[in-house]
């Protein structure tokens, strides 16, 4: 094989006058030109994206951005406790935790919905379908349910809002819609469509594959997990945690 | 100590019906009316962004995103190779490698201008006074140089500009300049502003703080390497390396 | 609920004048009096290990500790390349490979195995019931194969033959043999027992958990991965590995 | 440059039928005749340890590997809470705790000492010296005082004992004596030689560089970090914490 087969990335390269990014030229089509949300876009899918497709991906990232003092965010703030000297180690840090529990919902919801979608005939009959077989398999559906907001996620409508607003409500927000009413009839419970599963069904209707969208959450979460690190330079929480955990553990 | 005295943030919170970052009500206040590159403003700052440091902010961040098949890109990519279920752990691993050597010169510069700018008195003076003091010390000069961009940096001068073009070159994008001047006065040699120096100017001259400089460049970072690990999971370039390597180590 | 109902770990503790592992007094009961080995056996499962536990779980981190230039070893190389400052930031890098494709291996063999062991009546029916199923499902049987040691894995006769010496060939190490054979039978091909599949078998014999076993293997990665970063520090492959991808990609 | 000149290591390698670690064949020569602690010694310093190396080795690893509910402790179980699919996530957040204010100063001890040691002629006086100059910098000695053990650390005089015991107390564990006493002098405060820099200078003493003895520290906390963790997997202490948080932030 030769090199050129595999030693090469589509994604963006640099030579010792230009930048570029998936072909555009940084310095001249981009920067001044893009906000970091097309540009991620642009990353990620390979082409630009419109206008409203812009909106939509802008309020997704910002839904996701900061839900206070979350397991990611105090594991960050500990472990900067321990090593202020790097930043990247204690963001690395709190970036682990988005795992199957959490952050893992956005794509949990992305692939649950592709399935869904894909299964192809009448989409209310495909998501009752789903519904039935998880709940026999005795599964959690996901993008259902919030352990804080138990009655309505404030983040759903409004993405469901702005959707409507842009032209965006695509198969996978329409088949979570009717995922979650198939829920309520099979099971009897109204389960409200959380903040993390909006923006799965969001993500895919925007064209993100399923098992890329938990990277977009990831980024949205790393400007939350910045700003609290912020704080914890000059009001350190993590220290105070610890040496209250200490006094409890030994008291 | 009472509770309130530390287990608090002024970053954001959640309660049963809404979420709250900065005081401002996530669902009607933030999205759909602010972009994400606006929201990081807010959440890392405590305020919002004028359209001009908007501006500002978005070529920075749109300037460190990518920069092709850089050790940290290669580190997440092989990641992936032993743990695709895991994308955060690629991510992170990603991230741990923006030390000193690479993204941390966007804090260096921050900080080393910083006591520029805060020395009072002439502005040109205290650059050249700074500058032969590290030479002395047989240090670097944090912003000066590049082993890629050899003349110039191609995101130097779009960064001057876009600042120029909103009215925000403060001190320290200026004193960068006078570092820069006074270094070619002192060596004779004309190293170019980097791509990281300048970023780490502008965002001092925005506000933010030089000791969480580097986590805004951690957040530009994450978009480029969400963008890598999507390419991973179809292009597998770890695993790939990994097999060269193998073979020209045996071999 | 009360603190101490759930702010408490029976793994250790620390006081004014002594710390506290698993009940015995560090200083006067451990050090001095158990190797490092037994420790971590005393440490993870909670009771001090016979000297034949001792000797097969000490060859089982030996067998685990190192292969050579794998994905996760140059991952830790090349984030060393940017974060020299921050070496735990490049053995956590290491780390973060050590996923499904490769350690988690250990794991995958020993629920397997617990699968099996646990399914009651005669263990060389369970077996072949167990490998029936997975080739009906189209999955691998964790713990059959290696890319590198393709006829035989060195590290396996060895662990049997220590496990055989120690009189500790339990049901899990027993039942893989009897996997093996009947996946033989079944396909007609004779994958070898891997070094990450015996391994399982035997910290599953030992008493390990199935969950925690990828512990084991990532302590015992630990070590390796100081090693490289040890070489690193004077021979710098992570950042050669850098520039002749850039060359490559670039060319 | 040849490719063998940088693609290459001496810690290890495999071939297709055997495996070896620095020179050694790791089936043969090495599974069943070392200790876990022997083949760290040998992979990092590239040479066997004699019988009394091993000793102190093992008594240092011991003495580093668990400390209670420490913040990288808490990290790791945080994030645990948020990816148990993932225990090499939640062990790298723990370790990524691991940096200038604990046990880096297993480092910061390895290198004040080697530069006292280095420093040539008497070595009272060098110890002296060199802890003047950095109480007139206003730096703290590195090794000297613990927030817990504020009159003596239980760990410190084992190790010397041990080192004693085994006709290695060197040059940097007699420095370390010398530096304490030399403050006291200098200060009138009798500060504890810490657990953190005795083995710092333990390390130091058996052959290790001071550049890589925070790796040995690394090591010796996986195993305190996996019993977390496997504690964690029956008894979460990590989501409550989280829980608790929550509830005192909002109350």
């Amino acid at each position: 094989m030769s090199d050129r087969d595999w030693v090469h990335t589509d994604v963006g390269g640099a030579s010792a006058d230009s930048i570029t990014i998936r072909g555009r030229d940084l310095a001249t089509d981009l920067m001044g030109k893009v906000t970091f949300t097309e540009l991620t876009f642009l990353l990620v899918q390979g082409r630009g994206a419109t206008p409203q497709e812009t909106a939509l991906l802008d309020a997704v990232l910002v839904s996701l951005a900061e839900h206070g003092l979350t397991p990611t965010v105090l594991a960050a703030r500990l472990t900067h406790a321990g090593a202020p000297e790097s930043l990247q180690g204690a963001v690395a840090a709190g970036l682990l935790g988005a795992g199957s529990v959490f952050l893992g919902v956005v794509e949990d919801t992305a692939v649950f919905l592709e399935r869904v979608v894909s299964a192809g005939g009448d989409l209310e009959r495909a998501a009752a379908d789903a519904v039935r077989s998880e709940i026999a398999a005795g599964s959690r559906i996901p993008g259902l349910g919030h352990p804080v907001h138990k009655s309505e996620d404030p983040r759903t409508p409004r993405i469901y809002a702005i959707a409507e607003q842009q032209g965006l409500v695509g198969p996978h927000l329409t088949a979570l819609r009717l995922v979650s009413a198939a829920h309520r009839e099979a099971t009897g419970k109204a389960l409200p469509i959380n903040g993390a599963g909006v923006a799965g069904a969001a993500l895919a209707d925007l064209g993100f594959p399923a098992r890329i969208v938990r990277g977009m959450a990831l980024l949205a979460r790393t400007a939350g997990l910045v700003a609290h690190l912020e704080e914890e330079q000059t009001h350190a929480l993590g220290m105070q945690l610890f040496l209250d955990v200490e006094r409890r553990a030994g008291g």
